[in-house]
């Protein structure tokens, strides 16, 4: 081991174990997994690269102090809101993600979920499991109206997917952008609540920030049309589960998708378990088959940038939260 | 009634109800309602037109020696292959069918089933049926190769769906053509054998004639990749059932999503029905909201062309058994 070799510090779920593919770093760096706080405070002095595969760690602040050499995390995953400790965000350490890994494969989510819900796929299993031929006629989705909330990366691969199967889109972002070249006028998020009301899908596709957390509670949700479906792709906390409960018991929205939430693994005894109105996910929708390799590959990429002292791609802004290029 | 008021015989599904919206040409035509072969018998006797609703109908036939005055028969179905007695194919009565109603939500139920399949939803509802939290990775379509036989009005608007979706389609209908707006080159029905080894989905959207009864058997089935699945939007008798459920229990392909079946209503104790790769629907792949409607309308619009002496629009090739203009 040279003096200068890069020291690469990994943190990943157990039960994932190891990101695969890491191995061809092996030449050209030292590598140091982690699973656990402890093991993370071992692996990190030293390191200048930290990789996270655990997008839901709560171990990074733990750690912290032993970060005494780090330059650079990487997170594989689209949201950084692990990620960004304070610590982490008032540092000069450079954070990327995996932006663009899971774009396509969420895109493909939302659509299978519109056309589930469209042509109520879940009553025709319903149907078959008691063998039962019932004839009912369905929606089309052909000029139907999306709201895609969060126009960042995967956002406008969802609104390209929808405005591909022939549905009407409006995307609202942040502080909003014009010449988009999906949505043309983003909408800023000022004005998402008037949105609302001509929505028959609502997509979110937002990173959870402090202007996200908590976004679609009971007076947003009372906003979108009693036939109206919510889809969230995002984060769990961008919605009140309660409310979100309250709304589709009380016929406020038709329906819901849901692939993130609150509290992940969904508890057992969890009310959105036995609502009809619900499609559930396992927080899985961007999890094409191959996305694990994918994501070392991206990061190899970067790697090989940040050795060659060239600039990375997919950096993070650290103060806004989201990729610098999704503003 | 003037001495030269036209006469329209009407034959549908009892259940159904007569075709709304129909009034709207009391002022124009007598109208007579029949739902069995002696209504029908009763109703023929004098009409010129004859609007068929009823797809499964068998009563034609028996009802045919009272056709008296007949020029022209109307179905609101894409497919004709109840109304191709051969005593109509022989005499010089005019048919047309539903042409083009029925495109746009038939594609939607293919892309539909498509995800399904991919995104393995099926699955998803199992789980959350169970409360079980259980992440997989899934597939992505786009780059998956999608082969629609038949290339008629359906057929096309399922490729065009599917193309804008990021498959990759091919054609194969009847005698083949080239610069098919959607497909390009569209093969011959003689090339299916070699095309479908290439086929991650194969979608039938076939009408029913000589040459595609029972065309899906197990000699055709073998052709499939065994991750493929088979998506049935044409008509029951074109695929072989026992056949197929044989293929689908032994891992031949990998499932199969049906709309159409060779007894419809599918029986209670049908094998198909507990088979967990197989999405089962009962004949309403195209029923959209506002489907009857729509259809009547078409067949006013038809109709004020023949009392004016114009030439109709979705005329039928008798002798081929489908759309003249879906060569």
């Amino acid at each position: 081991m040279s003096r200068k070799q890069t020291i690469i510090a990994t943190l990943f779920d157990c039960e994932e174990g190891p990101p695969p593919g890491l191995d061809a770093l092996a030449g050209e760096a030292g590598i140091r997994h982690a699973t656990s706080a402890a093991e993370l405070a071992e692996a990190l002095p030293g390191a200048q690269v930290l990789l996270v595969t655990d997008f839901r760690t709560g171990v990074l602040g733990e750690a912290w102090p032993h970060a005494d050499a780090l330059r650079w995390i990487h997170a594989t995953s689209a949201g950084v809101d692990a990620i960004l400790i304070p610590e982490v965000v008032k540092s000069d350490i450079l954070v990327t993600n995996a932006r663009g890994i899971f774009d396509r494969g969420i895109a493909e989510y939302v659509l299978g979920a519109i056309l589930l819900f469209a042509k109520d796929m879940h009553g025709s299993l319903r149907y078959k499991s008691e063998w039962q031929w019932c004839h009912r006629d369905t929606e089309r989705i052909d000029g139907r109206r999306a709201l895609v909330v969060g126009a960042g990366s995967i956002g406008r691969e969802i609104g390209a997917l929808l405005k591909a199967a022939g549905l009407h889109i409006t995307g609202v972002s942040g502080r909003g952008r014009d010449a988009d070249p999906v949505f043309g006028h983003v909408h800023p998020a000022s004005e998402l609540i008037a949105l609302l009301g001509d929505a028959d899908f609502v997509v979110i596709a937002a990173p959870l920030t402090e202007a996200t957390e908590g976004l679609f509670d009971v007076r947003t949700l009372a906003q979108m049309p009693a036939h109206a479906r919510l889809i969230n792709v995002g984060r769990g906390p961008i919605v009140v589960t309660d409310d979100l409960v309250a709304a589709l018991r009380d016929g406020v929205i038709a329906g819901a998708a849901l692939d993130v939430f609150e509290e992940e693994p969904l508890p057992p005894e969890h009310p959105l378990w036995v609502m009809d109105n619900v499609f559930i996910t396992p927080h899985m929708a961007g999890d094409f088959i191959g996305w694990r390799e994918a994501l070392v590959e991206q990061f190899i990429d970067n790697f090989h940038r940040w050795k060659a002292g060239e600039s990375l791609f997919n950096v993070v802004d650290k103060g806004r939260g989201y990729g610098a290029a999704d503003g």
